[in-house]
């Protein structure tokens, strides 16, 4: 059983693997390229998956972005057609209903911005159908869209404000867009998750806070994520292993040294990090030092994304004319 | 009988007088200086007094900001000063009561950022109160705060997203912020407006939409305004009117020019500016072009005015302490 | 002659024509379609030129923008490229010459921020033809760039800041982009102009200051200005003209009030603005409320014409890929 | 010899202590408190000294700000004085003398817009003396400011830029604000140096580029630095040396464990980590989340204490005044 937690499928998948040396039981993996990027597709079927991933079963579709991509507006085009392509295959939807997408973050921090400027970036809908109806396309799907904000800045569960909202105007699907932690830097702004299993905001802060999920709101909730830091803490533990992996790699098997490495328990290397390394990292992140550039580009990439994937009816021109 | 709309108490008194020469029945008014600022007390009583103002029985107060009050940051202490001194008269309520505060507007659209503005530097403490009680005073009053953002953003009526949190979260009082348009552009950024008669999101469009106040939400609502634009379609009747009168001062009395300008048909007017100038200055405003700076700044005097009304067991140093 | 100063060659065109109902002596104007947009061609060719239009001898070229170009990719890009085309017939350089690209303006201020947010787009090369000389392709121009940034902010003449800078890299072609104040709503936002004469930053506030020019600087400057405000005072001056021309227009000829309005002094009226309006609107300026939004696009549109126009071995896929 | 880059002193000291177990020749430090803050005064006096540090002979002093120094306005003012302070032992000139201020840095990088910032809420007074000489106090002294940019966005070496204008314009002092890299997270945001010895931009990057000091100025020039990131390297890094100290710490002295951690030699390790971490944290830097705010902070108390000491004539409130 794993007990590192991350917002990741794939990592919790890869570092399930790396510790029990096998595969999972109760995990369908499918791995695929489209638009020359990898989808990685992982369904966890059913309660021992759920223990080994520690997700719940559901489908969790990775999108690896290539490198750079805000720099490459034909790029960022073929991310947001994948997208939409993922998120069409979970969306199950009749053209007449309701989506609501909640852009959940901080609109204030930089790195924590990114569902805030998706939903900026949307195509709303759901008014026009309301106030004006005769002016636009019946094929249109009512769209509505909110940035609820954070705990810290509003005093109410994100949750809360969803639940109450959805109760109000009962949509028959939500997405939820939300800034994650990563494990790995080199996954910070280059991956993509979508999940159909919903989403526990600040949940890597530790403290239980109410889900945003089917089984609490009583809709289908698809969650879109992209980890667009590590935590320094993170970094920190993950260099000692790799540090200590290395060194095992170069002392000779069987002597004492090896030995030694080997025996270096888990508990003890959790000690030396929360009280050598912690105080001083606790809440400082990793991220690239143009971040506010990235997550500009990559909310574009993932408003497409949704628009194409919300109006199947209108094509990506059409589409395009609404994106800013 | 006015039929000019227009968000400011004050202004809607002004026309009023100017085009039936004298004072209005239904209406007190009351003028006294507060920290070497003009405050303005009206009290609609009656209907004759709604007819006349075009607003309902309530009281609107306004504050007169010295000019330029973002370069010095005593007058900014003394307007926050004011302004909590006001708005303690109005808000009536327990230390354990709660208080919602809503910043309507745009935080994308920078003369409609106030709202947003004020809420992210606001102490909110609903959260606190709830996950932490033990270490927070227990003097301190719970305040929760959300920008629900603006319709063509959200797809959703403003009022419908802060009526359906007010059923969820049952505070005992509500403030909004909303940035106004003014009739006239010396009030721009130099007039706060605080009434309890709450406020119609948007009113200016000329669409009725749902307001939010204590008939529709079963809670006091205390609206803080600060106009941040003119119009440029009012800016230009009123530079018409204002040429008009001029022109008639100069005119002989009686003369067949006098004649003529005095007998200028108010529809002949409004089909003037409608035809001529409407088309050009439809979706154009008025502003200061440093216009960031000045928001910014009274941003910050009125989170300050609203932190000290709301939290009276504080003194100011530590209401300091959390206003960023 | 004319006393009426604006930024625009278009306007003063305009402005003459209707002072003088006839054409201008001294001045070569050619119009015509490109991209679907129409392109004004100014030259002024002679000293009577100059002095009708009250700008100095040279090519003046307007482009205006379809409306709404900042809701559509396509039509952005169609006018960077019809940018590009005119740009090009006045840049006249070998391709291993160097051009320095000077952002104009207060990157604090909205309305002001174009020519800074321009620079923070272009494609910027002189470093790498001179650090990393063999990792770029040799066809590749140099370009350099600077946002000197406004006097208020430095204490120095942003012309002094250019100076200083020519004399010591020495380009070969200087280009200027700026925001301008137009006479008219309808042209805010919606005009380019590219001139080959210079520019006198800050040259609308009504004091002398060394201009940035070829008689200044040693090397051809090309200017290009966007009108992103309107003076509230001048809208305020408009709206009574307009005002006055329709009351004209409406009244009997020959009648007492036709021909007093037809006397209507200019002096008289100038007078009445500065006393009556002056004081109310002197700092205003006249924008779209989404000011944010709209300068955003139409500065990646112009950082891309200057791409494609100094960079002609590059297919516009590559410029693209430089463009964020 | 030190062969570990930083660019703060206090850092180069306390590395070569660690490594050399002892006081450095030709070097002078001496601690005292200010305003409840530490200073640290560091004076290398020789070329020893210069050698041990890796810092030219010169004045660099220290200041230790307290932590969340940006939510709390008293302390933020405190430490624009003890900034003020040490500037002013600096700083030896008339009153007449002109300084020029310049902001290095990207204005569009969140961690490295501080000069930018400070720029930008500086009390600039040059050209009020050259345009309205009558109208500014004669005690004023008069300040220019400028940022330059960095290489990326301009093509052009700030130095270059900075001699051009220098030459031109001829300050008799120059202060540079600079963003920098520490080693330690605990010093990231809460440190101040001022050095006498100018500045290399960008010198972190590895590249050997011209400085901007009194040697190649030919003024004095006064460099104001604060770390404002970590790079995930040096964390990676600092993490393997603490992981390593605490197991030899817990190893019993002696043993063959003990032993082998002992003898790890340093080129090992930085084979290590060249190869097995940098790939994946290269460009990445270590910040607060909130580093939007921090800077923020930061750059008014350095605006606040470079405005105080250059204008000595004037008292705080004064100041105050000018400072947004």
């Amino acid at each position: 059983m794993s007990n590192v937690r991350t917002d990741l499928a794939v990592e919790a998948k890869e570092i399930y693997e790396e510790q029990n040396k096998g595969k999972i039981q109760g995990v369908e993996i499918n791995e695929y390229i489209e638009n020359d990027m990898k989808v990685i597709d992982v369904k966890i079927t059913n309660e021992v998956g759920e223990r080994s991933m520690g997700k719940p079963v559901g489908k969790y579709v990775t999108i690896e972005m290539p490198e750079f991509v805000q720099y490459d507006k034909d790029v960022m085009d073929d991310v947001g057609k994948t997208l939409a392509k993922v998120l069409s295959e979970i969306v199950n939807l009749e053209k007449s209903m309701t989506a609501l997408v909640v852009g959940l973050g901080n609109w204030n921090v930089t790195p924590d911005a990114l569902g805030p400027k998706v939903i900026s970036r949307l195509m709303v809908t759901r008014h026009l159908k309301e106030l004006v109806p005769d002016s636009i396309d019946e094929n249109i799907r009512p769209v509505c869209a909110i940035s609820p904000g954070v705990l810290g800045l509003t005093g109410i569960e994100t949750s809360e404000i969803v639940k109450s909202l959805c109760d109000k105007i009962k949509p028959n699907l939500i997405i939820c867009i939300d800034a994650l932690a990563s494990r790995k830097t080199e996954r910070v702004n280059r991956t993509i998750q979508i999940g159909n299993t919903g989403i526990s905001p600040g949940s890597g802060i530790g403290n239980k806070r109410m889900e945003i999920s089917e089984k609490t709101l009583g809709v289908p909730v698809i969650a879109i994520g992209v980890p667009t830091v590590v935590h320094a803490a993170t970094l920190a533990n993950d260099t000692i292993d790799l540090a200590i992996d290395e060194m095992i790699k170069q002392s000779t098997q069987g002597s004492q040294f090896y030995n030694m490495l080997k025996s270096l328990d888990k508990a003890e290397k959790e000690k030396l990090i929360n009280e050598v390394l912690y105080p001083h990292v606790g809440e400082l992140v990793v991220t690239p030092k143009d971040v506010d550039i990235v997550i500009d580009s990559i909310s574009k990439v993932i408003a497409n994304g949704i628009n194409i994937a919300l109006q199947p009816a209108l094509g990506i021109e059409d589409i395009n004319k609404y994106v800013n």
